[in-house]
């Protein structure tokens, strides 16, 4: 099937970066060199935008700074992505106020995740573009986190993870690749920044959620019809739940078992994308395939997959 | 203006109330001892059901057997009110199970709060029916809380709190009485059990969710419309979430007053519903009025408020 995003132009070696704190606050000076240090390691060449330290409270500067640095960057000509220092919170707080018009008329690459899935829905239902769900700037970055990040933004082309998967229902199924954090999942239902549920290979992942928050969110997705209208359904990590030594009758597999009873599609877990070290870059909006034969397979084309 | 809902019969001396586990756990027998002394104390019979006790991690037993209990209870016409033991988590994985039509057919009184607020908005979905949004059964009653139970489901006439209030926008309002437990209302959005909006006098609290939670939640509701829709706002208490002591340059009242900016009526704060000794008992889906002269008053006629 052909999927309606635009793709981003890739990143070339030299590409330059804007680092910028749509969400929450910095620890301090070292997140920011270490940012730069990533972007330079990937061939790239930062630019920390004015309130990318900024603070107030749980974010990183009030409305009108947070949304002033993304709009400069969407706006210059001379960036060619964003790449989001942290998640945290507060994205949803600027979502009606960026300037997706100019994004749509000139796409570039937009990066992280967590809390930055608000933003890369808001980015697929304004401008119509493929965006990066991968480590935020300010990320250690692993060998396998670097090289699935070079590969999904600079190829532009094949990129895929190929099994071992954890199949809970078998099934073949392709489609855009949607989702990100749970909790912004929900928190974005019943608004116009709601995923596309609709024919989509949905992945799921989230952090520092008991289990019974995650049954309730799940419980959101199965009761709003969103788990019945998707192709493909893949669960990654959801750590620092604060329940993982406990022998409790109710696990995260039985809940994941649940959600797959309520999808018509494969479902799978263990893909490696969450709050966990070795993560993958998945560009939200693209193509995705998921199958026994072949594991989730990712392309902008139909290229052979690639294994980090 | 009229109120579509239909209020069940009011609670007599000798009514008998069963007492049910929808959601979460007991934490033991004095919970349930508790509420049959709660029960006894307002003049009414009490009646445990079988499951009352059950566990199941962070379940009162299994879905079968919390549907059980409830559905029993439902349908066994010598009972007059369902009263609620706990909230916790776990009415939103039964609500589509439930037998809606006898309720419908044979109204009776359902009492809770919190993770209850989830059973409140499905009952008015589909049963058509007013429902006490008030002290979970294994509450210890304070004399407040107690009278205002009392008034609510007993006289099934005039009730009310008169000020003080603290108004953070003026107005005029009246209208069906929704609301309850913030996150409950935001788990329900985009499902057939959501909140209903329109022209509603809307009341949320909450309990152990943090400022950039709150925020988050509000935003949901601003961002889906819900808030421009309301012809009032109540906020009762946040409490326990974990920054009380905490000089932040955000603060609670300053996320109350951005709310308030999305909606046309009159906003207060400091009603007494939440996780709070002193609780209000809400009858649902009743009408109510907003005003800076008589506060806000709540009533099934025209009769005069009642100040607890």
């Amino acid at each position: 099937m052909s999927v309606p995003y635009v793709s981003p132009p890739a990143l070339a070696p030299g590409a330059r970066v804007a680092l910028v704190s749509p969400a929450g606050p910095l620890s301090g000076e070292a997140d920011l060199e270490r940012a730069e240090h990533n972007v330079r390691d990937l061939g790239w060449e930062p630019h920390a935008y004015p309130h990318a330290l900024a603070r107030e409270g749980y974010l990183a500067g009030d409305d009108a700074s947070r949304l002033a640095d993304l709009n400069a960057a969407i706006r210059d000509p001379r960036i060619d992505a964003i790449w989001c220092l942290r998640g945290g919170y507060g994205s949803m707080r600027i979502l009606d106020a960026i300037d997706f018009d100019t994004l749509r008329r000139a796409p570039k690459a937009i990066i992280g995740f967590s809390d930055i899935t608000a933003l890369h829905f808001a980015v697929r239902a304004r401008s119509n573009l493929v965006s990066y769900h991968g480590p935020t700037a300010r990320a250690v970055l692993t060998p396998f986190s670097r090289e699935s990040l070079l590969r999904a933004t600079s190829a532009g082309d094949p990129f895929a993870v190929a099994p071992p998967l954890t199949w809970l229902q078998e099934g073949d199924a392709s489609g855009p690749l949607e989702g990100g954090n749970l909790a912004l999942i929900c928190a974005l239902l019943g608004t116009p920044y709601a995923a596309r549920f609709d024919g989509a290979i949905l992945v799921l992942e989230d952090v520092s959620e008991p289990l019974y928050r995650i049954d309730r969110m799940l419980r959101q997705l199965m009761l709003s019809g969103a788990l019945a209208r998707v192709a493909g359904l893949c669960f990654g990590a959801f750590t620092d739940r604060g329940d993982e030594g406990d022998a409790a009758p109710r696990s995260l597999d039985v809940l994941f078992r649940e959600a797959a009873t309520h999808v018509r599609g494969p479902v799978v877990s263990d893909i490696p994308c969450g709050h966990i070290p070795d993560q993958w870059t998945l560009p939200l909006g693209a193509r995705a395939e998921l199958s026994r034969a072949r594991g989730l397979v990712l392309a902008h084309s139909g290229a052979p997959p690639f294994t980090p």
